[in-house]
Parts: structure tokens; C-alpha cells; sequence
């Protein structure tokens, strides 16, 4: 194979991860970015400030539940959301591509600003560049955010509290963004109300800090979905992790899709989806607490850290175990 | 004319002043994003923080005096410097196009990091989105910023000390970067030994600010060249500009390609040139102190500010004057 970008290369999987680390880790070397989290964390003057930034490629620009704009805003809330940050300012940077109907940009626009205006969050610097026809796919966006962190939450972006027993609770179904998306965009016979489950998990989450302020580790499910989160909180605490297939919040519809189409809804992308490592004594106050917001109304307790392997283990509901192999193709590209 | 994206959206003019004008700033319309400077500052415990964003599509990657790495860490780094901040951390987010050979992007990302090394900037975070062959043109990077301001310097990326009688200071010759940029991309019958200006201004514009911080204003010329930061400079302070174009920095070189090509080097884009709005007093002193640092040698004080009229006036060699009008096409695309 020549040494050249393929498709998995953005996928979250293990593709991605060997570019990462081998590449801007190595290169761009500091403990900030070593600390390998969807935020950096930092300190000015005795403010701890929690910095993240995604570009957006998602096709098509628009999808049951949301559009490339929500999108865009919600991640970069997310991101720093589950980093115990309150999110503060946000820059928004542009790239259109020549004879893009500005109708569209338009639109895109309206649902950033109806988002950011919902969370209470301000787009304070932007960028805008246009390249030639054919250059690249309508538009792109690169969402940088910048929060702040209460210090007693410094520790849930870092998985160093994580012990075994925590259990892990997810806030509601999974695969629903990326089957949104790839219904979207592909032409399928069949009809489907399958939503993006794109939100802002800010409230939510933060609303729960303040109860639980010893949660032990949070991170969003978003590419790779949540078979990657895991893998990657395996790989960071030195511990197993164990799921029930049983416990898995999944819309029938989406597991109808998945069946159908031969994807695995444990590695499906999702934009409103948070993983919590919970100590098992107050486990079920932090579920409680999470279904009193619409986000969380299907959240459950999926599975726990165990302290006897390092594999992600799924329990089947056919009674057998199976290993979560950390993703090395792309399922479905370009859904975020 | 259709309502679509055009190449002049991008270019920094006045097509692209109205799209952000008119649709960005009216929709995500805040005081920090309406100070329409290209750092936003805001305060966060005491505080005063700059941020800025930049995508950088510079088409070819590589060209003589830099290359598209260094182009995004310096581009950030100045915005941030001309904002009186002091550049801080930094994330980086690239676009990547399924098919780019892995040693070009090893190339730029090694760049990155020998300028971050060389600025004391770090890159804390980042993201990296892959999409297929021929949706976007090889690679594209957003870097945004953030940096710390001291208080006295918390007027300079504002234009509110500027007054009549000020003169503009310009750290060295103009159009540099863009005529590099052009030869390096298109197939012309001469060799040119132009080089890029690409450089980290910090610790210029820092020194020169530590000794006088009474300068009312900087900014750098990139996009639209200088005449485009003339323009929105006398926009912002209702005042006129007068330009002499005996006095401006031009490479003899540089001069005769836009002389051949018919381009106008006021317009063509630099990125290692700040303009200094300066207090006549001292105008000579700040121009001495620039001349000490590579960066500045070839500096000199271009004009001043008017309060008789509210146009960009140049007074030309030939003993004429001539209005610049604020660029409305696109001269040369993808410069940065």
C-alpha cells in the first residue's frame, strides 16, 4: 500500500489514532496535547481554560435533525461540555467553494446562530475563504471553542479518577447521528424517521456535575461512535471494560438499519451522546439525574470497568462475549 | 448575477466585507465580533484574552519562503501580535484529501513545528478530517489562537487613539508574498528569486511596543494587500489616509513583475508586514526601533492620517493623486 491518506485516516479508529500519535504528537510534542483529550486544558493567570477545535465535512449540509451548522456549534459545546468547561467563545472559520447558492451558506448561518443563541455562547472571531469550483465540497467549517473549568471538575477530560467497578453510563441511544446522515445520503428504498440526536449536552452535563461532582471520567460518543470511547478509556486507564449488549439504549429502527445494512451501531457516530465513568456507590443517583433532561430520558447504565483484562468486552444477548476491536476502516465517512 | 459564492468573496475586499457585514456579523451579531478586528478580546476573570481563526488554502503548498505550514502558525501568531497579545497556545485542524502523499503532509506538519518551536508557541489540540479524492484540493489547516493582553496595550487592535496627524509606519517592502506565491503556482517564462515575507512578527511588534506603547494602532496587510487595510482603517476612523508612493517599501523585482503582469502592489497580499498608526512625535523613533529587528529593516513611514477628506489617497511618483479603491474583484486567489 503506497504511504498516502486513505478514507480511514478520519475515521476515530485505529488508522487515525497511529496518524495521530505518529505524527502531530510526535512533531508537535507538549504535555497539553500529549494529554491526548478532545479539549487542551491550560492555565492563564490561575484560570484553568479548556481549548477545542473541529473542522466540519459532513455531506450532505443537511439531515433529519440538524445541518453542518448545528453541528458545528454543538461539537465544539461538547467538546468542551464533557471537559467540565462551561463554554464561553467560539471562532467560526469558512471554507466555501466557488458557486455555492448563498442561500445555502445562508441558511447554514441562521441554524449556527439560532444554536448559539439557545446555549448562551457567542461566535466572536470568523474567517472566510473561497476556493475554485471543484476545490472543495460546498462549504467546511472549523469551530474553535474556549471555556472554563471549575477546578473541582479538572479531572473528568483526564481518565485519572477511573477505577475498576465505575460504572458507565451513556445518556441515550446510540448510531442515531451517522444512520441519520448516511440515510441522508445515500438513496435507500425505504423511508426512515431516523433524527441526528445532534444537541447541545451542556445543560445536561453540567447540571449533573454540579450533583456528582465525583464523576470519574466523561467524554462525547461522536466518530467512531461508542466502541471507540471505550477502547480509548481502556487504553488510557490500563483497564478492561465491559458492556451488555442487553443495556445498550438503540432505537428499533436503528437497529433495523444497521442489521439491514451490515454495520455495527457500536462503532455509528453520535452528536449528542456522552459516556460518564461513575463510582458504582452513586451510580444510580447520576442516572436518575440524567433522565430529568431531555437529552438523558433514555440514558442507562451500559457497563463497567473491570480490573481483570484490557479489552473492550461486549456480553451478548445471545449469552456470549465478544471483543470490540478498535475500528481500522471507515464505516461511513464524512458524517461530521 | 446569480447569488452564489464568487472568488471575490474570498479576496478580502469589498465583495467579502459585505458578506461578512451582511450576513455573519448580522447574524451572530455581538460587541466582540462587531469590533470587526481580525483578534476578538474579551476578559475571562480579569483577564484580557485574544483569540483569532484562519484556514489557510494557499495553493501550491510550498513556495519559496515557506510553505503552508508555516504560513498558518505565523498568519495566527501575527493576528495575535497586532492585537497586543502576547501568542499563547494554538490548535491546528487539518482537511485532509484522500490520496495526499503521507511525506507532504509529514513536510508541512514538520514546518508547523519549527516555527511553533522557534515562536515558544505550543499547538494543544487538534482535529484531522479526511475527505475523498477530489473534495477539497490536498490540505487545508485552521489554526485560531489565543494570547494574552496587557492592559495598556488593550487599544492597539482597536482604531479609537487614532487621530489626525499620525503617521503610518510599515515594517518593510509590499506584495511579497502574493508575487511568490503567484510564481510558484503559475508556469511563467522568467525566474524570479521573490520570496514569500511569511514570518512570526512577535517579538518585533512586542519590543517595538514595550518601548512605545502610546502607538495607536497596528494591523497586518494580508489579504487585499495594504491598500485594503488603508481602506478599512479609514473606515473604522472617519478619517482620511494619505499614502506617498515615493515613500513605500517595494522590491525592485517585485516592482517590475506587477509592472509586467499589470497588478498593483498595494493590493497584493503580505504576510510579515504590520502597519503602525503612530503619534507624529515619535513616528521617527518607532520607525528607528523597527529597523533593528530583521523584520523591519526596510521599514519607513508611508503617509499619515487626514482629517480633511475620508478617501485613501496615494500621491504618486509622477506628482498625481489617485483614489484607492477598495479592491472589488479577486486579483489573485488563494494566497493563504
Amino acid at each position: 500500500m503506497k504511504d498516502e491518506i486513505r478514507m480511514a485516516h478520519g475515521s476515530g479508529g485505529s488508522v487515525m489514532s497511529k496518524l495521530i500519535s505518529g505524527l502531530f504528537m510526535t512533531h508537535f510534542d507538549n504535555p497539553w496535547l500529549n494529554e491526548n483529550s478532545d479539549s487542551a486544558v491550560f492555565g492563564i493567570d490561575g484560570s484553568e481554560l479548556a481549548m477545542t477545535t473541529d473542522s466540519f465535512v459532513v455531506d450532505p449540509l443537511f439531515f433529519p435533525g440538524g445541518d453542518i451548522g448545528k453541528l458545528a456549534v454543538c461539537g465544539t459545546l461538547n467538546d468542551l461540555a464533557v471537559a467540565g468547561a462551561k463554554p464561553l467563545y467560539m471562532s467560526a472559520a469558512f471554507i466555501l467553494e466557488e458557486g455555492l447558492p448563498l442561500n445555502i451558506l445562508e441558511q447554514v448561518v441562521i441554524s449556527m446562530a439560532r444554536q448559539l443563541k439557545l446555549s448562551g455562547v457567542y461566535v466572536v472571531t470568523g474567517d472566510t475563504k473561497v476556493v475554485n469550483r471543484g476545490k472543495c465540497d460546498k462549504l467546511f467549517i472549523n469551530t474553535t471553542g474556549i471555556g472554563k473549568i471549575e477546578e473541582r471538575f479538572r479531572h473528568v477530560h483526564t481518565a485519572r479518577n477511573v477505577k475498576a467497578g465505575d460504572r458507565l453510563i451513556i445518556n441515550g441511544t446510540i448510531g442515531d447521528h451517522g444512520i441519520a446522515v448516511l440515510l441522508a445520503r445515500e438513496k435507500f428504498s425505504f423511508r426512515s424517521s431516523v433524527q441526528s440526536d445532534c444537541a447541545d449536552l451542556y445543560p445536561m452535563i453540567s447540571g449533573v456535575l454540579q450533583l456528582f461532582p465525583g464523576i470519574a471520567f466523561m467524554r462525547d460518543a461522536t466518530r467512531g461512535g461508542l466502541a471507540t470511547l471505550l477502547h480509548e478509556l481502556s487504553m488510557k486507564t490500563g483497564f478492561g471494560i465491559i458492556i451488555d449488549e442487553a443495556d445498550l439504549p438503540l432505537k428499533p429502527e436503528v437497529r433495523g438499519i444497521t442489521e439491514m445494512l451490515g454495520l455495527d451501531p457500536l462503532y455509528i457516530a453520535n452528536e449528542g451522546k456522552a459516556v460518564m465513568a461513575v463510582p458504582y456507590e452513586f451510580a444510580d443517583n447520576v442516572l436518575r439525574a440524567l433522565k430529568k433532561y431531555p437529552e438523558g430520558k433514555d440514558a442507562a447504565i451500559i457497563g463497567k470497568i473491570s480490573p481483570d483484562f484490557r479489552d473492550v468486552i461486549l456480553e451478548t444477548n445471545s449469552g456470549g462475549r465478544r471483543i470490540l476491536d478498535h475500528l481500522s476502516g471507515d464505516l461511513l465517512p464524512r458524517i461530521c
